[in-house]
Order: structure tokens, then sequence, then C-alpha cells
């Protein structure tokens, strides 16, 4: 037998993710209903649009070569240059007074990737990044991959919490650590968990604040506006990086996965100059640039002014399926006292608080009890960073994109009856 | 003005990756003949068969619905099933006999991907990764963006010398180095650049060599196997992981791309059990798992049978090219005293031997006066590691991959014209 050697350091920084075990008992019992997974549902996938893209793309011979062909790292210009007027288009102003161009986009695997790609170009281990608290999970996975602290900042009904963030900030510069802070994510549309939307005014604030404190080092924000197109009935408001009249301070980072599909998995960043080279010097010696047909068939889906149709399918869909899950959190969970949820307005989740003495973590009874009744949800204590806020284990993600409306009232029925039970035996 | 931080510490090892210049240079005089990328020929990608296997997986709503959704981490069964099942016949074994399950068997982004993903979980700054001097430059890249150590090891017209391994892998243990040790990388079929294929006897060696070091740490393999499928008239013979008979030490990559669409690019790994878990746990933080609906294609590709008629069409139409390009070396090349070539069997690439006088980098006249008569290269320095065994800058690699018969004949022999005049100049 072969003596072990330890894997790099990186896989032990990275340990067991909490949610790993999670997705385990997930596939493992297929029988619950699963308010957990952040999976789109599959009765909205556009597959008679995605089969009319393809054939766009491959009917003519020419593009259909370039398209099986090796890309650019960045990738296709066409579709870059599309994601970009879409955005200028969204914030209500033009690529040119965005200070933006089609070299500042970069096409990636989900915007997942694009994260991954900015977390290694900015971050040392030890190095600091602010977030939300709570935030996306899979993306503090990723900082703690890479040896980076996740330090949190308070959030309310309205997200990330502009005094708190100069708080932080301030903390920080006394303890000496602010050198050591790189970026500060933000979720800026119906945010995984909270399903919460930046209003504008904290927008501005979050911009302005970040780069006034960019005294000892460039600070950058990451705006994650990976549900931007998910909202319902609520008007849009401009992205943060809108807020970065400079251009050197905000990461975008988008994509057509929730909006689109997930399995065709376009994702793409729109990046300050500084970062640009970085980033696809790193995803070149990856990847080369992701798949070119895939960006071809985006491409065709918005030549062909199939997107806004889709997505209007969409909203209409996830609008029934929240207002089905917030009708049983009223009918089930309301007369419970303590448990109180954000009315969202868009996304795919609802963020459940529950009385204090209440924990949800998956070794706690009420999450046994939950899986004895039949239900799966996400523990909201996975998306606290393990700094700066104290980790709320009275906390639950519940997902509303993939079951229909039946099973979403069943499965909020069946966790209001375990908690109700677990009040019986331990509450007030 | 904001004050500008460093970038990470990857960032500052990966550097200006020379490969840039020569991609900015191609990019910028589209009206050279490239005979430097490594692109396959546009003409023999397979539209109609891409077109009949999307067909199938669109027609049916139910499989067109996972084929869009979120797939898991790993990848696709059908299709992990099925190369897995490819590898054990071409091996003439079977997967057990193999000591392979689905579950050793992860999908990802080309084969590039999986090599990114086992060089994060392998290596921490400073360890060695062995590698055949020349090697693929894309992997030296890589290892430098993660302060990886590439050492050298000598290599012939058969590819990586077993006793040349033994003799570094001793002189690493006399300086203490050898626990830095961590891997491997052979690329075992018509490599890149130089197109040797290694034969079994060496392979059986060098499995044997590595598993006989593993004493103060064990040492992986890994084992690029991008360009098997891509022989013209040789026959196959077994992967280096036939030869790991414990299942414990190779990691073998392969990849759809050369041999069906890079632009679909499907690659996979077929991992030792312990690195199945760091590997899956790093990509499901990267990408949460490639592209499902690619992976749908190339599972509907093989159920249709329509890959191996894709392969004959390839082997057919490179054979020719590699034909034309050899005989455009022996009109123009051959004359020419001290310039030498391996006449390859298979795969993409000339590797051309200069005399040794004749520097062949980017910054030196050959370089120049190649461009000035019309024709790009790789200079074949950039396929040494920095260690180990002393960079050759005589050396070139040519790909016969796109260009058609007469522009290869014509790239030849600009080539051939720039080395005869710098020869009537500096020459002996």
């Amino acid at each position: 037998m072969a003596i072990q050697t330890p894997l790099s350091q990186r896989v032990a920084w990275a340990g067991n993710q909490p949610i790993s075990r999670l997705m385990h008992l997930a596939l493992a019992r297929p029988e619950l209903i699963s308010l957990a997974a952040g999976f789109v549902d599959p009765q909205t996938l556009p597959v008679e649009t995605t089969a009319r893209a393809v054939e766009t793309v491959l009917s003519d011979p020419r593009v259909a070569r370039t398209a099986l062909q090796y890309g650019s790292t960045p990738g296709l210009p066409e579709l870059r240059e599309a994601v970009l007027e879409r955005l200028a288009a969204a914030d209500r102003t033009t690529a040119a007074a965005m200070r933006l161009g089609v070299e500042n986009v970069v096409l990636t695997a989900g915007s997942n990737q694009l994260l991954h790609l900015v977390a290694e170009v900015l971050l040392d281990p030890g190095d600091i990044v602010l977030c939300a608290a709570p935030t996306y999970f899979v993306f503090l996975g990723l900082l703690a991959g890479v040896g980076a602290r996740a330090v949190g900042v308070a959030a309310d009904e309205q997200g990330l919490i502009p005094a708190a963030l100069e708080e932080q900030l301030q903390r920080l510069q006394a303890s000496g650590e602010l050198p050591r802070v790189k970026t500060l994510y933000v979720t800026s549309y119906h945010d995984n968990p909270s399903n919460v939307t930046l209003p504008v005014e904290r927008r501005a604030q979050i911009v302005e604040i970040v780069k006034r404190w960019s005294i000892q080092g460039h600070i950058y924000i990451i705006e994650d506006a990976a549900y931007r197109e998910l909202r319902y009935g609520q008007s849009d408001v401009p992205s943060l990086r809108s807020f970065d009249s400079e251009g050197d301070t905000v990461i975008l980072a988008e994509t057509f996965s929730k909006s689109f599909s997930p399995g065709i998995r376009v994702g793409w960043g729109v990046l300050p100059p500084a970062l640009v080279d970085p980033v696809c010097e790193l995803k070149g010696n990856m990847d080369f640039g992701s798949a070119c047909f895939n960006q071809h068939v985006m491409a065709a889906v918005l030549r062909l002014d199939a997107f806004e149709p889709q997505v209007a399918v969409l909203r209409k869909h996830y609008e029934a399926k929240m207002t089905a899950m917030l009708a049983a959190a009223d009918e089930y969970l309301a007369p419970i006292e303590g448990v109180r949820w954000n009315v969202p307005l868009g996304g795919l989740y609802v963020w459940l608080q529950l009385p204090e003495w209440l924990d949800a973590g998956i070794d706690a009874p009420l999450f046994g009890r939950a899986m004895a009744g039949g239900v799966l949800y996400v523990p909201g204590e996975y998306c606290f960073p393990a700094e700066g806020v104290p980790r709320r284990s009275h906390t639950i993600r519940l997902s509303f994109g993939v079951q229909n409306a039946p099973r979403l009232r069943c499965g909020v029925a069946a966790l209001a009856e375990a908690i109700r039970a677990l009040q019986t035996t331990f509450g007030a």
C-alpha cells in the first residue's frame, strides 16, 4: 500500500462544505418534498426555443462550424455585445456612458465560474471579503477554498445596511486589517437566500462607501445579479455597476442559468479594465474560454427575440408558485408565535425566521422531524459568514423553484407541523 | 484615483504567459498562414451529426428538460458509463478488471478543466511536477499559476525516457526534494508538441517506477490522452491507466474536443478513489458540474453510433494533411543541413529540430523572418519546463490541424526559406 500524501492546502481549507451533507441527503431521499434545491422548475425550461436557436446555428454551415470550433477566451463578441446592450438598456443608460465596451465582458460557465475567477485573481489566503449576513453559501464555500476570510455585514429586510458596512470598515481599520479587505460581495437582486433587492439609495451609498474606504488598497465590489430577471411585479432598479462612474470598482456577475437554462450554462462578467487581462489569462489556462456552441445558441435566442417571451413565461410561472408558498405560509406558519418571513417580490426563495430558541441546523431536532414529515430545507446557518455577525441558526431558506403548488403547500404544512411539535416539547 | 492593490500572488506567478504574445500576434495578423494554432480543421466539424444528436435530446420533452436543467457535479451517469466502457474496450479489458466504476468518472469542460482541478487538488506552491521535456505548454502555464515547479525529464523519439525519470527521482531524493514531487504529467498519445506515442514497454515501466518511488509520499501520474483517437495507421496501445493495477496512481484525462468538437467541449477524468471527492467538491464550488445539455448531446452521439464514423472521417482527413505537411517538409526542409523531425503517426503536430545555433524564439531573427514570409509557428522553447532539462530554443512546433494542403505546403516553404536566409547570413 502506497503512502498517502496530504492533498493541497486548499482541499483542507475547503473542508467538507456542510452543504454536501445536505445534497447527499437530498439524493438519498428522493421521496422528500425538497424545498432545499435552488433549481429552476423543469416545466419552465425553454425546449422549443432552444431547438429553434440550435436550428438557426446549425443550418448555416459557416456559422455551425464556428460554433463547433474553439472560440476565444473571453467568448463570442456578438453575445458579449448583446449582454452589454441589455445591461445598458436595463440601467437606462448607454454602454459608453458606463465606460464599457465589449472588451470588459467575459463569458463564463454560469456566473459561478466568474465568481471563482475573480476570487482567484483578487484573493490571497487570509484576505478579507465582506459579505451581507446571510449570503450565498456556495460563494462562502468558494472563499473557504482559496483560504480567504468571509466577514459578515449586518443586513435587514432591505439587504446590506450601509451604516453597518461603514462600521465594519472602521473596525477593520482600527484592528489594522483594512489592507486585507479586497472586496465586498453583494447579491443585488432577489438575493439568495433572503430574497431582498437592495433599494436604489443603498446602492449609491454602498458604492460611495467602498470607494471612500479604498485608502489602504483598492476595494472591489462583486455584484452578483444572477436573479435580476426574476422579478414579479416589482419594477427593475439600476445595477450597483451603474453607480460606479469611474468603472473601476464594480465587478458585475450575471447569467442566463436562472432566466433561460442552467443546462446551457452561459454566464458573464462585466469587469473593470484592470481585471480583464488577469481574468482572461486565468480562464485561458483553465479552459480556453467556455463552450462556443452554447454561446452561439444564446446569441441566437437573443437574435430571434425569444428571450423576453421566455422571461415573461418564467415570471408568471414563478409568481404563481411564490403566491402558493406564501399562502401556505400564511395558513400554516403565521399562527405559530415567533415565525416570520419577508414577503419577496421575485427570486426563488422565502427566508424564514424561527423563534430564537429553535435551532434549524442539520443536527438539531427540527431538521430530523421535518425530514420525518417529508420535507427538506436549507438550514439558514449555512448562509452566515464565519466572522463579523453572529450566525443565526434559527433561520431557514425555502425554495419555491422546483415543486408545484400542491407540493409547496404540503411541504410548508409539514414544516409547520415539525415546528409546532418542537414548540410543544421545548417551547415557551 | 483610487489606490491600486496588487492582485493575488497567483496572478504574479502566472505572469504573462509567453503564449499570450503569440496569440495576440496571430489575431493581429490574420493574413499569415498559421501553423501555430492547435485548433481542429473547421471542415471536419460534425455539423449534421450534432444536429441529429440535439434533435434526439430535444424531441423527447422529458429528456429535453433534464438536459436544460442543472445536472450533478460529476455529470450525466449515462455518458460517464459510456466513456468508461469505451476506455475498457480500448484497453481490451473490463471496467471491473480496471477497478473502475462510474463513480470514478467526472465530466469536465474539456480535459483542460480536469488538469486544472487536479492541479488544485494536488499541488501547493513549491510542489514539484515532473514532465517530459518538451511538454504541453498550456499545462506549464497552469502549473505556474498555482506556484508549482515544473521539472523536465528527458524524452527521445519514443517519448519520456524511463531511465531519465529514475535518475531525476534519484537526484530529487538526494537533494531532499522528493517529498515535494506530487505528480508526473505524461501525454501518452501523439503528444503535443512532439507527437510521439509512448510504447507499451515504457508505459509499464513508468507506472512501475512512479509506484516504487512513492516512498516519501504518494506520487500520482496524470495521463493526458487528449489525442488518443487521432491515430492514422498506427494501432492503438493500452493506456498507462491499464498498468495501474491498484487503481490508485493514474489520473486519466480525456476529451471529445479533438475527436468530435471543441465547441461542445466535453472532457472527462478517470480518477483514483482518493481524488473523487476533493475534485468534485472543488468543481462544485466552481460551476456545480459542466453544462448538462452538452453532456446529453455527446451521450446521444454515442447512442446513435455516430461517434466512430466521425472519428473515421477525421482520421482520413488529418492523415492526408499530415502527409501533405510531411511531403512539403521532405521537399523544402530535408535539404537544409541540421533540420530534422519525427515522422508522426497521428495527432496534429510536427516537431522540428533546427541546427543548434538557430534560435526559433519569438524575439530571435528567424521568427520575424518567417512572419515576414507569411508563416506563424510556435517556438518550441515554450514547451520546456523551467528546470531539469535545458530549454531547447532550436525547436519548433508546427500544426497541420487547420490549414488545407496547399497552404500547409506554402507555409512550410516559407519557413524553409526563412531558415535558409539565416543559414546564409549566420550559418556554418
